[in-house]
């Protein structure tokens, strides 16, 4: 992990992002970790979406492409669920390729046996923490939740696992009755870290500090995020923690995962970067090809023009933008984006005929042709044109519809 | 607008989110609004996403939508983009749906007097902001900019129009450059409020209360912030910013827009409802359907499980999740989301088969066929066959498949 030295951290040859995010102001109210780890929870909590589902082959797949990235820890799933998952974790566990690997577990002996059968040396143990939902979903009380939980941990500790301690719905719990579980666990049975969870997504960006503060407070271990992304914020909220020293932030692929989805490694990577001058060392230039390819094996959809992954973030349509376009290319290309999309792997900026486009589209479309206008009326007649047969199909004119009508208008 | 005045407002009947976001530690660093607007951009923005494209009656349709939500503002489009716009603009004033309508226009009288001729009341006046945008885009100096836009401005309030001064790359702009404009046109020129412009997406969630704060200490008008969402942050920050204190949110519907896109307003609307407090007074059961029906006539794609928007995201597959939904239906559902999906209009929970199914999946619909295991053993039967079903699909079963793996097991 480095931090940005540079005197304008907002700006380098591959990005160009605010001034205002390096303010003095800004900048002291943050206090990141020296260690921040992915760890990514695609192979299970991502492939909890209703309706995902990988074979052992695709999850092999994935650990590699995703080691290939340099994410820091793979969550590879929970045995329980299949032959084939359990399969799956062995051989990711044999290949040994470079990010720790974990396994996901409820606080239950037969769950880490498994988990001890299948070769890892690290595990997510999961219990509820709050009230509401130990009372109506499990029937439990506090005391039954700290036993297992303790009696757990204590058998995954002796069975020589690293054990991270997963505290569900603990941002929804009363906060004295989240703080007595996670230390009586802390003192009684055993926890490598601590990871908080937003289960249901209800926590909002405000509060991450205050709650980072004070679970740090009383647990001197490494800290985890796990959120959802139930109001399209938890790539904020994993970046917010973080940015309160938060250690460890959990994330998918593209942000899926159960419900709502987890937070997007995309986003927060791609943030820390070029938003707060910190690089967490990830291959930067897989993010597109990798979301590419999940895409095609998983059958997520996203926005087409969703930040970062959309296939559509660099195309430009509209006359304004098009204009920028025009004087900016190839002498100031991050005028036309945060970041250039080659640092993503992504497909580079491009201009395209539509509805919106004006007259520096035609001039760019006109010179690709080799075609001249006569003056700019006849410009103006082919923009009205292309807006025509926009309406006519209600969509993005191909190269040779612009060609029909500019060799009609021009008699070229 | 209604700020919560329960002693917990984190629940209510509808929504069940964290008690951390109302710790008196986190509720003193906000200062919301009184007047919290929804400036809709769909019709504007929105469209300038490569590749979508609205007709007249598209568009009035939209915007009788939006104003059936209860929308404040709806910024109706550009009348010079084409005949259609202008048309649909024209219209849209005329059936005074009950939000405000403004156009959108460069610091030019020309863009003026289109709208003028439109008919409406309020204009939102663009001009770029930053150094380097003016250099390499525009060629141009501050100083033209501060002409034309004073030039412009005064020549809109001079025809009567409200004026939204709209501050392109703002947010990459040096800080005292951008006050230096902006606190010129406020003087020498005219505007009625400012909207504070992240064009380029490249503002982080720490750096937004002290870029409201700086702003509101020289400029004493209601603020709007507009953001682009290429990191997936454009709703936190928008929110963020309204905790800051400014009035009015740039948003549309499902984040659609030039680039990466807008903030969205499903996300900001519900967060400020659920997470803040905070009731906009928006038709929420709305919600849902709008963003369905929008994405009918756009194309616009979206994750299935986007938060607020996904189809998918009361899906339950997961084993753990559907023993949890077994326990509570009927009883305590909101220990299922952080919200009734009742409240956005969204269709409610509901459990699902596939590989990721337990045990309570199969007491759920065999209880749904009528039908009964004999024993356990025979239940943890269904569970593996409906494992490999999953896997030879590699998607979720329909009822049928299950019944015909049930039956057979069961004999019955």
């Amino acid at each position: 992990m480095k931090h940005n030295q540079s005197e304008t951290p907002w700006k380098s040859e591959q990005w160009y992002t605010s001034p205002w995010n390096f303010a003095e102001e800004v900048r002291s109210e943050m206090s990141f970790s020296k260690n921040i780890q992915f760890h990514d929870v695609t192979l299970r909590d991502g492939e909890q979406q209703a309706g995902l589902i990988f074979n052992k082959d695709q999850k092999i797949a994935l650990a590699e492409k995703l080691a290939e990235l340099g994410i820091h820890r793979i969550e590879a799933g929970m045995p329980a669920v299949s032959k084939q998952d359990e399969a799956a974790i062995k051989e990711i566990v044999k290949r040994n390729l470079g990010p720790e690997i974990f396994t996901f577990a409820r606080c239950m002996k037969e769950d880490v046996k498994y988990s001890v059968d299948c070769g890892v040396k690290r595990i997510v143990m999961e219990v509820p923490t709050s009230g509401h939902l130990l009372k109506y979903a499990y029937k439990w009380d506090f005391q039954k939740a700290i036993d297992q939980s303790v009696e757990a941990t204590i058998f995954a500790r002796d069975n020589g696992l690293y054990v991270s301690f997963f505290t569900i719905d603990g941002t929804r719990a009363d906060i004295s009755d989240y703080m007595h579980v996670v230390k009586s666990v802390a003192k009684d049975g055993h926890m490598d870290e601590l990871t908080i969870v937003d289960t249901f997504g209800g926590l909002n960006p405000h509060a991450v500090p205050f709650l980072i503060k004070k679970v740090k407070e009383e647990i001197k271990k490494p800290l985890g995020i796990h959120v959802h992304d139930d109001y399209g914020m938890g790539s904020a909220i994993t970046v917010m923690a973080l940015a309160s020293g938060a250690d460890i932030a959990h994330t998918s692929i593209s942000a899926c995962g159960e419900r709502a989805g987890n937070s997007s490694y995309e986003d927060v990577a791609l943030a820390l970067l070029t938003l707060y001058g910190v690089d967490t060392g990830l291959k930067y230039e897989k993010i597109y090809p990798l979301a590419e390819y999940f895409r095609e094996m998983s059958g997520l959809r996203i926005r087409q023009n969703r930040g970062i992954v959309g296939e559509d973030i660099a195309k430009i349509e509209s006359g304004i933008v098009a204009a920028w376009y025009k004087n900016v290319e190839g002498i100031a290309p991050l005028e036309l984006s945060p970041y250039l999309y080659t640092l993503t792997g992504h497909p580079d900026a491009k201009v395209v005929i539509g509805k919106m486009s004006g007259l520096p589209t035609v001039d760019i479309f006109l010179d690709k042709l080799g075609l001249k206008a006569g003056d700019d009326q006849q410009k103006m007649e082919i923009v009205l044109k292309i807006k025509e047969k926009a309406f006519q199909k209600m969509g993005l004119l191909t190269l040779g519809e612009f060609e029909e009508i500019a060799r009609k208008v021009l008699g070229a």
